[in-house]
């Protein structure tokens, strides 16, 4: 069991996170206790949460379909109008039982139910573990917009059970490894080396505490996202523009998928604007291809791309500022990029194919 | 021209609140500037605010309808999905330029649009001038729970034109004055005899800064409504079940109207507890009346008034807690309250007509 102290919670790892769940419950009293999970989780990861906390037995149960279109002001509205229906108090908590979807928009609507709720996050994804499920960030998707409405809000607890991960199919595996190379590339040269080296099907338990610390650590710099924790948007700005641009298409991509894509071609930035040499581009590129298979993207359309990252929260005005390595280990923020840098990085992107 | 320090931003009272509205948001650089308005305020005060202040001329303009409403979510998604067309990043600011419904609607859709954006309040009515754009709570309802999600937040400044009261009608001047009568009440016997002698149709910037300047006090000493700000309510557990249960009849209270019989409900509450000596209740009734000629309502039904304070935000799982004076000038809050005891102050209210 290991544990991490965060933003006034802990981060708890392990197969036995079940007893300290069930001691925070009853610790704080709540009046009434609302578990949101998807078909996915409501099947494979509820029964043994309740079994295992006695004290939720009682809970309410709000079921939603898997999948970002749940991240949506109608379904944030559903869940309220459940509370209200059900007299859930300013003493209530929700339980967020699932990945990135369930925790950020479980997360936007406990901090904003009557100013504010307390919630508790227990992450079923290797993306909800490693990455959305700490920080305190919570947020919903508005039209094409990633995370247009959301909070700053610390959960109670955070409570990761890599057991979890042996039900999560190999696709979806990756997607939350995009997020464990990416920190360790924007911020640990040491782990980015153990990365090339290991099996990442083993040890879980080890990569997700490494990566945990060093985002919380992260996080604890800056929380409200003013400076240093603007690293962490590393891969993100093509990343995003690449996931809204296919969304609802037949080439959709998950989150991870498109961050890694997105990672390599801010790569190609980084050494278009001598951050990052030659011999290190050639390093990323290939350890990335190895491990995750990246495909060609024929569709990238340089102009939607550009439309998409003006309305990104990373962009001010009409510049476009980049959160760039500039060397495996280490990552700039605010970095000014121009169309055709972009258009050069994309091109480089295909080209390796 | 009077200043009052706020939660990190100034209160400032006068007709030359224009030149610190120009300068806050020169000193600012944002990068787009919306304004906040309804039908009414489009036509009375808008003209006047940007021929005051040339750098709003660029503004865009979110006109909504006046009313309750429009504290909706389809209309926070309507302000969202305008801020995200006009591409607000980061760094743009709304300015709510009305009564307590637009700084109410205008804050919350600021406070989470890209996880915060700056606001600006320009209070247009008596209400929100002395109420509802101080103390950093924005929110809005869903179906019948008023203000159901909200945070809490602080507007970069809170400008008040005590001019704007002169187009005001007298019904909506005395639906901001009952607020101010609740502050007196509640915290300040100096006040309250002040006010059985003023002819509160003058004098209105110093009855401003009065009861701003005590709601202020409150509201530092206990930001996020975890004790003492609870004193507030006085007047609101009754006054806005009520509110709710006329909504959308012909019998429809203002919340100032609803608030005001709520004060006297629960001043009978006060007596009911022995906190309040029947001379005091007396001379409450009467000032009360005497000034805002309240009505018989036979229409209030108890077991609808309970259940609609059960959903309550002050509620808290089954008992009902109360904000009840215990003399003019001061007040107790969390005192436990029967549903008997409701319903026997309600019998007294009506029978004093």
């Amino acid at each position: 069991m290991y544990l991490i102290k965060s933003n006034g919670y802990n981060v708890e790892i392990g197969t036995k996170i079940f007893k300290s769940i069930s001691s925070l419950i009853t610790k704080n009293k709540y009046s009434s206790h609302f578990i949101i999970c998807d078909e996915n989780t409501f099947q494979f990861c509820l029964p043994s949460l309740i079994h295992k906390c006695p004290n939720l037995r009682d809970a309410h149960i709000i079921e939603l379909e898997s999948g970002e279109a749940s991240k949506a002001i109608n379904i944030s509205t559903y869940v309220w109008e459940t509370l209200i229906e059900n007299k859930a108090d300013k003493n209530a908590v929700i339980i967020n039982l699932g990945g990135g979807v369930v925790s950020d928009l479980g997360g936007f609507c406990a901090s904003i139910y009557k100013r504010g709720i307390d919630f508790i996050n227990i992450p079923t994804t290797l993306l909800a573990m490693a990455d959305a499920s700490i920080g305190g960030k919570t947020g919903i998707n508005l039209s094409v917009l990633k995370n247009a409405v959301g909070t700053f809000s610390q959960p109670k607890g955070v409570f990761i059970n890599p057991d979890y991960l042996n039900t999560l199919p190999a696709q979806h595996y990756k997607n939350g490894l995009a997020e464990i190379f990416k920190i360790a590339l924007i911020c640990d040269k040491n782990f980015w080396n153990e990365l090339k080296n290991t099996d990442t099907n083993s040890s879980k338990e080890l990569l997700l505490l490494k990566s945990v610390t060093l985002k919380n650590k992260i996080v604890l710099k800056d929380p409200f996202d003013n400076g240093y924790r603007k690293t962490l948007n590393f891969g993100h700005t093509i990343g995003h523009a690449i996931e809204s641009m296919l969304l609802g298409t037949n080439k959709e991509l998950l989150h991870g998928e498109a961050i890694l894509i997105g990672m390599m071609v801010e790569s190609h930035l980084s050494f278009q604007k001598k951050l990052l040499s030659k011999k290190e581009l050639q390093e990323v590129f290939s350890l990335l291809k190895k491990v995750f298979e990246p495909q060609k993207i024929n569709e990238l359309n340089l102009t939607s791309i550009i439309e998409l990252m003006k309305n990104d929260k990373k962009s001010q005005g009409n510049k476009f500022q980049f959160a760039l390595i500039d060397k495996i280990g280490s990552c700039k923020f605010d970095v000014i990029i121009s169309d055709s840098q972009i258009k050069k990085a994309i091109d480089f992107y295909n080209s390796t194919f």
